[in-house]
């Protein structure tokens, strides 16, 4: 997307073809700064401290970690080495796995020679491939935000969404972003409520940020808020991502999500999950099931912003000996979900509506 | 209630008789200071700065703000004065009004050489009744928390609350806080899911310090927890304050009051709502006929925290073009609220309900 007018990625090669550049999404939204990754421990780096995040961001960057470690040594030792280095960045990251094990498969039976030229095309290619399926997820999305403005044309259509499943975490596009950048680029009025999604903000740090720079019209408000603002008939639909959804349509996303999906419905406004189909576990049939990661309680007790003399500072929120509790995601169960946007195309959160789209995932499971 | 093993309340006549001592809300969770009102603009400025708030608290001050006056004049004209000065604090603040107007009935019947003292008077009587009703909420809630420990007898109740509506807010006991500190002292185990309640921080700066101060086990949480928490078990009721409640049972409280409350509804979690009866608006049918206010957007997009040099710092959580809407209360609508919980007893959040218990106050509306 743009920033300032400029279309951006969030990873692409150099100038030069030598290295890798990447924003250092740590520093959003109080510094705008590039980043050059030179060799493999760079991506390593850039990915355990969280410059990059997203799961497709995160591979591709895993990706491109392999070819600069293939271009300094080529050998079979040197390609397990590299992949085992950016695998433990972040053990859990499924995505991360799934990027390397690819190039890995692809890279073993390539001669040696030409393993660098190869682990760059495959890194390309993945994004590519990331930057495609984003893309027709927002081009699936657009008549939903079409329809609600030819509904009410006298207005903006107003878009609540959680967190980030923006154009930061992806390659391009984002996922519940998509559909809101199609939208804006075809010319229809879009003005967007950003839950602030705490406790680590993606959305005021990350969301407000990049709709801000491509010029989508929003306000950051509290996770708090939106029900009331559905309650006076101010949201027109609700977008958000999804990191894991279930075989029958649960979904498992940030905390808070299942609290906005209520109140949609107890207020008649659709609630939609955009998701690439990679992240759907044709393997779990109730959402109840998943395991909710509980991190660091100094997630919720400490918050980094601007101090007046422009200094980033993390400041303390609670009392010092009050403890605090910080499960990461919560499940929002298929009932309160009006549809899924994928990249082929929009169905009911069911059994039925998801095999419909991927029969042969489906089949397979 | 206690600090550290001492009772306190948030306000008190200093030991010599010539001042009112109150603690410094302004400065929680960071540091604990009282500070000593010696006259009638010390008082002003306590409630303008907020340095007392919760409708309760700054009745109470307002009365002892114009006892102070009263010593230095009790003539008619400096009554006046005083009693305009102190109501010019919080133009909109219904209890700072009532508390005045019901002082300057009195003293205007009274001669003014034992003005000050009945000024005195009126003002510590002020502050009993709302101890009492605040300690009869507590008694008439106890029995839902100790109902819900002989369901499981094994482990502590988990009790939700949002915002503050503890003591900090009243002169003592608090209005949701008064059956937990009542369960609390009564020897049932009880913890608290404490929402910090963005964007003004209110259960993370206050209710956590006073719960801590007293003992009360506890665990700060994003607003956007409690959901997840109520689907997997680990909340047996909830219980909140509010500010305005209808003729008809609506509950108008701090924002994010309605989400919680719809969580409730979806995982069979008893919603409680706990209140002095004067904050029952017999004039109102319809919740969402209410005004709900909007305040400063700076209010979400900055906040004040301990930096590690100890010094409370404001810091910018946003970018610094994205504005802001800030909402600052949401209606409940009374289907979603399992009781009231008055100082005259528990009753369904129904008209028939409320007139049950203030048959006198229905029937004059």
């Amino acid at each position: 997307m743009k920033i300032d007018g400029v279309p951006h990625r969030t990873i692409w090669p150099a100038e030069d073809g030598e290295g890798v550049m990447i924003l250092d999404q740590t520093r959003f939204p109080h510094r705008f700064e590039t980043v050059r990754l030179a060799t493999v421990e760079d991506a390593a780096r850039a990915i355990k401290t969280m410059q990059v995040r997203g799961a497709p961001l995160i591979g591709a960057t895993a990706a491109y970690g392999l070819a600069l470690a293939l271009r300094v040594d080529a050998s079979d030792a040197a390609l397990e080495r590299a992949a085992e280095r950016l695998r433990a960045t972040r053990p859990t990251a499924v995505n991360l796995a799934w990027a390397l094990e690819r190039c890995r498969a692809r890279l073993a039976a390539t001669p040696p020679e030409v393993r660098a030229a190869t682990a760059w095309e495959e890194a390309a290619a993945i994004c590519e491939e990331d930057v495609a399926i984003c893309s027709a997820i927002g081009d699936h999305g657009l008549p939903l935000i079409r329809e609600a403005h030819a509904r009410n044309p006298d207005r903006p259509v107003r878009v609540l969404t959680h967190c980030n499943a923006g154009w930061l975490a992806t390659v391009d596009w984002g996922t519940a972003t998509a559909p809101i950048y199609k939208a804006h680029d075809a010319g229809i009025p879009v003005e967007v409520w950003v839950d602030e999604t705490r406790p680590r903000n993606q959305g005021a740090f990350l969301t407000a940020w990049e709709l801000g720079r491509h010029g989508v019209p929003h306000h950051v408000i509290t996770d708090n808020a939106g029900g009331h603002l559905m309650q006076r008939g101010l949201v027109d639909l609700v977008i958000t991502g999804t990191d894991r959804t279930t075989a029958t349509g649960d979904v498992c996303n940030k905390i808070g999500t299942y609290l906005k999906a209520l109140a949609a419905k107890d207020n008649g406004v659709p609630f939609f999950v955009a998701l690439p189909s990679p992240t759907i576990d044709f393997g779990v049939e109730d959402g109840r099931e998943i395991p909710i990661e509980e991190r660091e309680a100094t997630e919720v007790t400490h918050i980094a912003g601007r101090a007046p003399s422009g200094e980033v500072v993390e400041v303390a929120l609670t009392p010092p000996d009050s403890p605090a509790a910080n499960p990461a995601f919560d499940v929002t169960p298929a009932r309160l979900v009006t549809s899924l946007i994928t990249e082929r195309g929009v169905c009911p959160a069911t059994r039925e509506g998801i095999a419909g789209l991927f029969p042969e995932r489906a089949k397979a499971a």
